[in-house]
């Protein structure tokens, strides 16, 4: 059975679990605290140098990180990724996306917020994640006002890599009332059989 | 004809660049100059929302946005990505990896340095893009040090992805001398048949 290492608290993490309910995907989940240390030991630095989680291990010991190369591997076969070379693709953009102009804001103002506390040293760069955040929701809202999932009509891994953080943007200060087709797409999602929440 | 609207100075182009001349695809290549504004005008907004580099439109008029999507689309079937699960999986975990971890500190670093001549209101930031560049760099070292590419034997659009920005690391602040698996990757990617150089 693949052991998922992961951290309930964190949106990353979040994904693999969703997309395990939502296939029903057998597997072991390892918790992990990050704020009290567990992936800076030795031994979780063993399995991933780089000291981040999601991680995914295989029966054989073969590990895979970066929670959205997880999800292509888990989904692969699925009705989550398409076959099609070019949607495919899509799925791909839209996940690319999310990690250099969504997560970096939203859920980097979300941790100093709900996890730090809003440390002074830290509110002019919360201030300054708000800009790109609302601006990463912008390029989604145009997105989901013409179709009902990113990808078009069926839901994919990258609404799973979006979600994530999108559901949980109000925790770093994101107003989501001004963005009513996003709104609809988090319902949309939280309505699918097999979905399971954050915590 | 395919179209790719690249400027020459940024790494995610060059990963195009690469990939087409490696592959001999034929395309037509639309000079874009970020600096100049050219991302930021009202035809090219139509076709990207984002406003980013580069773009891929085909023949049909689809666009595909996100350098390492692009590189996914334009190299399936080929050897420089695998058809294995897995394999593929891996290639993507150093794609994101690369967006995350690599990119925002490397080529941030750079563009202060080398495109803004190192404004004194950035240089902190420029300091501070040191110490998470050379983590990345450590990363890949590591990696290495043990395949002569980063997922095994064989060069994959993950070399591509990563192959873009490293090679002018120095322009940044990056000292490779340090990383020598690193400085002789570098050499056995640009003795590929169908190399070519970033301008």
């Amino acid at each position: 059975m693949v052991k998922i290492y992961g951290d309930g608290q964190s949106g990353n993490c979040y994904k693999i679990k969703l997309l395990a309910s939502l296939l029903d995907i057998p597997h072991e989940w390892v918790p992990m605290d990050i704020l009290g240390g567990d992936t800076r030991t030795e031994a979780f630095l063993t399995l991933n140098p780089a000291g981040q989680i999601p991680v995914l291990q295989l029966d054989d010991d073969r590990v895979l990180t970066e929670s959205n190369a997880i999800l292509n591997y888990l989904a692969d076969g699925s009705s989550y990724l398409p076959m099609d070379a070019f949607a495919r693709a899509m799925v791909l953009q839209w996940q690319f996306f999310e990690q250099y102009s969504h997560e970096p804001c939203i859920a980097v103002a979300r941790f100093i917020s709900k996890y730090l506390g809003m440390p002074e040293e830290r509110r002019a760069e919360y201030a300054a994640k708000q800009e790109g955040g609302h601006r990463a929701l912008r390029v989604m809202e145009r997105q989901l006002e013409q179709t009902p999932f990113l990808c078009g009509a069926a839901m994919t891994i990258a609404d799973i890599s979006l979600y994530a953080y999108t559901h949980v943007a109000h925790e770093g200060g994101f107003e989501l009332a001004g963005y009513p087709a996003i709104g609809r797409w988090l319902d949309r999602i939280a309505g699918m059989r097999g979905y399971v929440g954050m915590v």
